[in-house]
């Protein structure tokens, strides 16, 4: 993992190491990038901005810190899929439950993702896209090439487009949770209950995923 | 079509009335809302602050009203597909088509449609949320419900979670060809000519998407 902290922020207490990203995930989650301002996120973690410079060179080595701690958490989920049983169907469903579980645990950390790549962020987006979606891309394509080779889904697929239209869904549905403008479009296309019955999103997913996979048969 | 300009506007030379609004559009996909500046939007399109009051109120009416000239965009290419002949995959390919021309052509119009998913503008996205996501859930609705009736797709599909996934795609599609980070994203997932070979991504996705709503087969 790339080190964005200086290595003092190494040597102090996890507890207090933790207080001090979630006081800047929920800065930067609520103000954007440019509105944070990092002398506040410091009197908010309760220390000096004298102690924050020696943790975080700038307000940019800071956020990408936070980044890089959520490239771990992703890590670890598609590292837990990864190594459960289940043929390409129920890994794609325990990316989907776990779109869901993480969205609502990570609301915020959603939230700078999605602010991420809008325009102002894009001296960071080139550099931080590279890292996380190199390592969705790669666990799709893995998953994708076996299931194929197996004889388990449509062999006319195009892989690489079939695993970026997979992401597609499950990235958005990570959205609406956890972005207001999602939120409401979801319950316009599904009901005001769509944020209530996750059950009904899964199942209404896997089939249109499972059916895309599958080998076709011809039009009616 | 909700007026949020004053009706002075609506009185000057249209072509005039364009390069306010092409100059606002510039200003606020590059700067965002927040960091748009109504002075900087009137000193570049050549008028005076005095005269830009006289046709809005504030810089969110001039926001509103680009938002309003956007869903008119929608509203005219989705009414062009619903009165061109053809069955719903031909219907979703133009939609999958129309996203990538109207990418190209209004690359700044996407890049605040995505600004305004995040969380700064949240007081007026609820509001914006539901016109413009109500025409586009409408618009499908109409076409699976149809589609379905006539036994051309599986009725084992849940109507209106399809039609949140197949939007799902068709957005991030134009959002893979207007932010910096999306770009780099379908890059990273597609190969390095995913932006210059339009046709392969016509037909991934189309592939993908019947798939998904023809009547299965049963799991091999």
């Amino acid at each position: 993992m790339e080190k964005y902290h200086k290595e003092t922020f190494s040597r102090i207490p996890a507890e207090k190491q933790q207080r001090i990203l979630d006081t800047a995930v929920a800065e930067f989650a609520a103000n954007g990038f440019p509105g944070a301002n990092i002398n506040v996120i410091a009197k908010k973690a309760g220390i000096s901005i004298g102690a924050m410079y020696k943790y975080f060179g700038s307000k940019e080595d800071l956020f990408l810190t936070i980044i890089e701690r959520a490239h771990g958490l992703l890590e670890e989920a598609l590292d837990d899929i990864d190594h459960s049983p289940g043929d390409i169907f129920q890994r794609i469903e325990m990316m989907v439950r776990a779109a869901q579980r993480y969205a609502r645990a990570f609301p915020e950390l959603h939230q700078i993702y999605l602010d991420l790549t809008s325009e102002g962020l894009s001296h960071m987006s080139r550099k931080l896209s590279g890292k996380m979606e190199t390592i969705t891309a790669r666990f799709y394509e893995k998953l994708i090439d076996s299931a194929m080779a197996q004889g388990r889904i449509d062999p006319r697929l195009d892989p690489r487009v079939t695993a970026l239209c997979i992401d597609n869904l499950i990235l958005m549905l990570q959205y609406s949770y956890t972005s207001d403008y999602f939120r409401e479009r979801m319950k316009i296309f599904i009901g005001p209950d769509a944020l209530l019955d996750d059950e009904k999103i899964v199942r209404g997913m896997m089939g249109f995923i499972k059916g895309a996979l599958l080998t076709q048969k011809q039009p009616g």
